[in-house]
């Protein structure tokens, strides 16, 4: 039976999503207790993709089979009883074959924080701290650069050598958060990332805020096409995949 | 010389403010930084007041004593150096000896936050997990009984025994965060309180939430000062000490 399972995680502890010989990830805990569940034969968590080291999720979506005989809610049960407390299992959902979480993806939403105020023990696990003030409505001009179809190739990793890297962005907002004055947030929503494009795109929105360029200089960056161009990729903690709705079909059965 | 230090912390990892024999609480880890600042002599830092095991701040006050020569931003730099990462100092200034952080708070506000949602990892260290909604409307309506000067008798601990349980509260609300909607907070606004009397106040709060009591019974249990009546002391992890304000004299320097 092929499940597929909505969770959330705080990834402070872990050496990122995906599976390493000898460290903590998010998927060999995952793994570890799907194992247990599974009457301890091996189960492979198949993701929609993964996050990074430190980057944390609210709905994160996977599909794994497993052999015994269980109800979604009962997974669920047990893999929260199984797992640490960094992990939660929002809701488990029985798929058909034909499902896979990599490709049922209608589109992922991420968020992305700073701290523009002094440090706040509280927040530190979920913000870059940058303890300055940005200049919040020029970073708002310049996220507007990111929205639509582009080749996001100046905002990929310089030892990425990905060949297609044109990728549609339908929402960016950059916003004070009401619960948090001192906090700006970067919304950005579409179908797909490539590695670093949320941090690296926030480096470069953090050099506009600083004032070190203008704007406009956001959009020739992006046409110039060179990641030789762009700024700092901003550090993994202040991210967060926030939201990831499937195709209708399936979205049906989650919500 | 006399410091006043406005500090913050995640109280997770702490077993509460004040010292404890070979245990890790504020007060100690704070003495050890200002002992080594001090050229290895012993320094004695007074609060505000205590607060619990679990329990977080955004704002407490302290002031110590010091014979080494620092200005009050030097001290500020040197202790954040010295203290982990879930304590920070925010400000630091000198006062006269006339100063006790003690006597001279004016009033102090405290915050308790409820998760009526599903478990989230990344807000667990700051919310009561209730799982369940609870009614709003009639916890709106029931925490206006605690506005006002009252014996607060019924909100004590069951071993207490205070002679006088008289405070005063100021402000007492109860909203719904704009960042986090399924996370309701009380906030509460007073010159004093009583040991646990905030998470007693939250426990009664509960009951009437889940419709075990109602608005008005509130009333009825404060005026009874029976301690039997109230419901649970609310979990510490959901309690933050948000502010203090100090007379006009001295909160004039921390401004």
């Amino acid at each position: 039976m092929r499940f597929c399972i909505c969770f959330s995680y705080e990834g402070t502890a872990y050496y990122g999503y995906q599976r390493q010989n000898n460290l903590k990830t998010i998927q060999s805990v995952m793994e570890e207790a799907l194992f247990k569940i599974n009457h301890s034969k091996k189960v492979l968590l198949h993701s929609s993709g993964r996050t990074d080291k430190g980057v944390h999720a609210l709905c994160q979506i996977a599909h794994c089979d497993l052999d015994v005989q269980i109800t979604p809610h009962q997974l669920k049960r047990a893999l929260n009883t199984f797992l640490p407390d960094d992990i939660y299992v929002r809701k488990s959902i029985l798929v058909d074959e034909e499902f896979h979480a990599r490709y049922m993806v209608l589109n992922k939403t991420y968020q992305y924080r700073i701290n523009m105020g002094e440090f706040d023990p509280l927040r530190r696990r979920f913000v870059y701290q940058h303890n300055y003030p940005l200049n919040v409505d020029n970073m708002k001009k310049a996220i507007q650069y990111f929205v639509g179809e582009h080749d996001f190739r100046a905002f990929v990793t310089e030892n990425e050598t990905k060949d297609n890297c044109v990728r549609t962005i339908d929402i960016a907002t950059c916003k004070i958060d009401p619960s948090f004055p001192n906090e700006v947030v970067f919304t950005f929503k579409g179908k797909g990332f490539l590695r670093y494009q949320v941090r690296n795109m926030v480096g470069i929105l953090i050099k506009v805020g600083t004032g070190k360029i203008s704007p406009d200089k956001v959009g020739e960056i992006l046409e110039s096409k060179d990641r030789s161009k762009n700024g700092a990729t901003a550090p993994a903690c202040g991210l967060t995949l926030t939201n990831i709705q499937l195709i209708d079909e399936y979205q049906a059965l989650l919500d």
